[in-house]
C-alpha cells in the first residue's frame, strides 16, 4: 500500500509554489482546496495579540463550511494594524477569484516575521501561481507540506485509517512548526506559529467536526512545548470532504472518528517537537496521581519548559533534582515524600529520598530519541503528558539572529 | 574611602575556607558570626520542594535571632530525607560548639546538586576551620564570599551607607547564583539557589527588620529571573549588629532605611542576573500602564522569560515581535492597540502598528552591557520590573552536563 498524505482523503486538492516572500527563495505560497464548501472547524491562539489572517479566520470559519485553505510562509503577518487585515481579506479574495468560490470560504494563514507588511503582489501572484497547479497526488501534498514550513528542518505529516461500521474512512495531516511553539489553541466555550491542517474524506457535521477536534487538540497541540512562547498565528483546521460515503453519525461512530483524530494529533504533535528549534530528542514527561488534571498538566508543562532539565536532557545527564524542584515551584499542590520519579525506566526518588543508581547507566538511558519522564505524585488520580524536547547550542543558533 | 564589604558594618566576622565538598577544590564552607545573637530576618524559597537547611533555618530564625550563618557550596542537601534534615542540624550544632552559641542561633544553609547526602566529615571539618579564621577584614568578607559560590563567574557584593538623623548606618551583602535563579522567596503572610547574606550595623527589632525585608525582596530578588526555575534553597537572610547606635525606631528612619535597604537588594539582584549563567546582558524589563500590579509581573516575567526573547536579545536582534507576543500569552490583560514597546530608546511598536527603523541602528543600540525593554499598556496605573538576561550557547554548555 502507498503511503498515505493530506490528500488521500478524497475530494481535495493542494499545490505548494515560490513567491519570493522568503528572502531564501523556498517555496512559500501553498494552498489546498476542498471540491466544494465543506464541513470544517478550526481553533486559533489564545494570545491576546493575534495576527491578522486569524482574525479574518475567526470570521470565515463560523458558517462552520470552508472550500480552501490558503498559507504563506516568511511573514506572519502579525501587528501589521488596519493594513495588515486588509492583506489578509485580500488573500481570500484572491484565493475565491482564483478557484471560483467565495472569499468568506477561504481560512487564510500566515507564519514568519511579525510586524512586516505582506508583499502583497508577491503574495497575489503566488496564490494564482498556486490555483493554477492544484492536484491531488502525493507530489501536490508534498509541495503543500514544503511551502507552509519557516525554520522547520523537515516535513510533518501523518495519515491514517479507521473502520467505520463497514466502510473505512482516512484522516490526514501536515503540521509545521520548530519555533515559538508552546500553543495554547482556544479550546474554551469562546473560541503557535504552529499550522496544522487536516482532511478527511469521512461525512460528518461541522458542529460533531468542532466538537471531536477539541479534545484531540488539548491531548496534542495543546501539550507540546518547544519553547513554550504561544504565537500569534496558531492555527489547527480540518476540512471533511464527505466523498468516502462513511457517515459519521451516532455516537459509538463518532468515538471511534475522534480517537482516530486524536490519535492523527499527537503523531503530528509529536514531529512537531522533534523538529523543535535544535532539538535532538524528545521529552514525553507522564504526570500521574496529581490533585487534579490541571495541576497534573501544571507539573508536566514545568518539567518539560525548564531550562534546567532541557539542557540535562540534552546532556544526557540524570540530574532528577531539577525535575522534583520544577514540580515545586509550578504552584501546584506537590509533595516530595509521597512522589515517586522514574526516568527512562529507572526510579531516581522515591518519597522524599533519593534512589541509588548507577549514573553511567542512567546517562546511556538518556542517549535515546525520545526519552520518559514519569513523575508520580501520590495525591490523588489526575494525570497528564507533555510532549516537549531538549535545549540544544543549536536552538540559540538559530534564534539569536533570525530577523537580521 | 576604602570600598565597603559585608564586614564594613561593625559587628561582624566571617571566613571562607576549603572542605573538599567540591570536586574542584575549591573554597567551600563559608560563615558569618556577629558578636552577639542579633535581631534577624530570613526569607525562604515558596518551591514546595524545600531543602533541609531550609527546614532548619525556618525554625531558627523564628526567635528572630541569630548569631551565625554557616554555608556549604557544593551541594544542596535537597530530596535527602531525614539523614538531610540531620546532617543540616548537625552543620548547626557544630557551627554552635566551635563559636561558642547556640545551635538555635545558627543558620545553615546549602548550595550545590540536588539528592546527594553531604560528606559529613568534610562538611565538619571546614566548619570547624572557618570558626578557626573568623576575621573582619575585606580578605575575610571575600573569602566568604567565594565559598559559597557555584557556577557563579564572579563575587557578587554590594554596601551602601545611609545617613539616619544624624548618623550613618552602613548596609552590606553577599549574593551567589548563575542558575537555578528565578526566585520566588515566599514572603506572604507565612513565610533561588539564590543566597543573599545581609548586614548592617544599625539598631532596629527583627519585626521592624523583616517588614522592610519583604518589600525589599519583593522589588529585587523577586523581580530577577536567569532561568525562572525557582530552587529548593533560596535563603535571603539580614543581620543588624546594632553598633553603630543609629536607632531605627520612627517612620520616617524605618523608611530611609527600608530604601536604602530595596536600593542594596537591587543592586545585588542585578549582579545575580549579569552573572546569570552563559549571560552576556542584563535586560531590564519595565512594563507601564498594566490593569494591576499582578498583570505588569506577569507580562514583565513573560518577557523576560521568553527563550525567543533571550536569544534575540543575545544576538542584538531587534526582533520584538517575540515581545509583544510574549505580553499577549502570558494570561494578563493586554491589547496590543494601546500597547507601545521601546526598546533601548528606540520606539519599535505602537498601538497595534510596526513603527519604522533603522534595524542596523536598533541593533547596534542592543550591543550593550544593560538592554532596557519598555512595554506600556495603556490599560492602567500599575508597573513592574523585572531583571532577566540573554541566552547564549554558553547557557546550554553549563547546564547540559553538570551532575556527571
Amino acid at each position: 500500500m502507498a503511503e498515505l498524505h493530506l490528500l488521500s482523503p478524497k475530494g481535495f486538492r493542494a499545490a505548494g509554489v515560490t513567491a519570493g516572500i522568503k528572502a531564501s527563495g523556498k517555496p512559500d505560497v501553498a494552498m489546498l482546496v476542498a471540491d466544494d464548501a465543506v464541513p470544517a472547524a478550526a481553533v486559533f491562539t489564545s494570545n491576546k495579540v493575534v495576527a491578522a489572517p486569524v482574525i479574518v479566520g475567526r470570521d470565515n470559519i463560523a458558517s462552520g463550511k470552508l472550500r480552501a485553505i490558503v498559507v504563506n510562509s516568511g511573514n506572519a503577518n502579525a501587528c501589521t494594524g488596519k493594513q495588515g487585515l486588509k492583506d489578509a481579506a485580500r488573500m481570500c479574495v484572491v484565493t475565491a477569484d482564483a478557484i471560483g468560490s467565495l472569499a468568506g470560504e477561504v481560512l487564510p494563514s500566515s507564519t514568519g516575521v511579525i510586524g512586516r507588511m505582506l508583499p502583497m503582489d508577491k503574495v497575489e501572484t503566488g496564490i494564482r501561481d498556486a490555483a493554477s497547479k492544484l492536484g491531488d497526488s502525493a507530489e501536490h501534498a508534498l509541495a503543500f507540506g514544503t511551502a507552509i514550513m519557516t525554520t522547520d528542518a523537515f516535513r510533518k505529516h501523518a495519515a491514517l485509517t479507521v473502520k467505520l461500521g463497514r466502510q473505512t474512512v482516512t484522516l490526514a495531516g501536515v503540521a509545521k512548526g520548530a519555533g515559538m511553539i508552546g500553543p495554547r489553541l482556544a479550546t474554551g466555550p469562546k473560541q503557535a506559529t504552529m499550522l496544522v491542517y487536516l482532511t478527511t474524506d469521512a461525512a460528518i457535521s461541522s458542529p460533531a467536526l468542532r466538537k471531536l477536534l477539541i479534545p484531540a487538540i488539548n491531548r496534542s497541540f495543546n501539550a507540546c512545548t518547544v519553547d513554550d512562547h504561544t504565537s500569534t498565528n496558531d492555527t489547527v483546521a480540518i476540512l471533511a470532504s464527505g466523498q468516502n460515503g462513511a457517515k459519521v453519525n451516532t455516537m459509538p461512530l463518532a468515538k471511534k472518528f475522534g480517537d482516530a483524530l486524536a490519535e492523527l494529533c499527537v503523531r503530528l504533535a509529536k514531529k512537531l517537537v522533534s523538529d523543535g528549534e535544535g532539538a535532538t530528542k524528545v521529552v514525553t514527561v507522564n504526570v500521574t496521581g496529581a490533585k487534579s488534571p490541571s495541576d497534573a498538566t501544571k507539573i508536566a508543562r514545568a518539567i518539560a519548559n525548564s531550562p534546567l532539565v532541557k539542557c540535562a536532557m540534552h546532556g544526557n545527564d540524570p540530574n532528577w533534582g531539577r525535575i522534583v524542584s520544577a514540580a515545586g515551584y509550578c504552584g501546584a499542590a506537590f509533595d516530595p515524600d509521597k512522589a515517586v520519579l522514574v526516568v527512562q525506566g529507572t526510579p531516581l526518588f522515591r518519597k522524599g529520598q533519593p534512589l541509588p543508581f548507577d549514573a553511567k547507566s542512567a546517562s546511556g538511558q538518556l542517549k535515546a530519541s525520545e526519552v520518559s519522564v514519569h513523575l508520580a505524585c501520590g495525591l490523588g488520580k489526575a494525570f497528564a503528558t507533555v510532549y516537549g524536547c531538549d535545549l540544544s547550542k543549536e536552538y540559540v543558533s538559530i534564534n539569536a539572529d533570525y530577523t537580521t
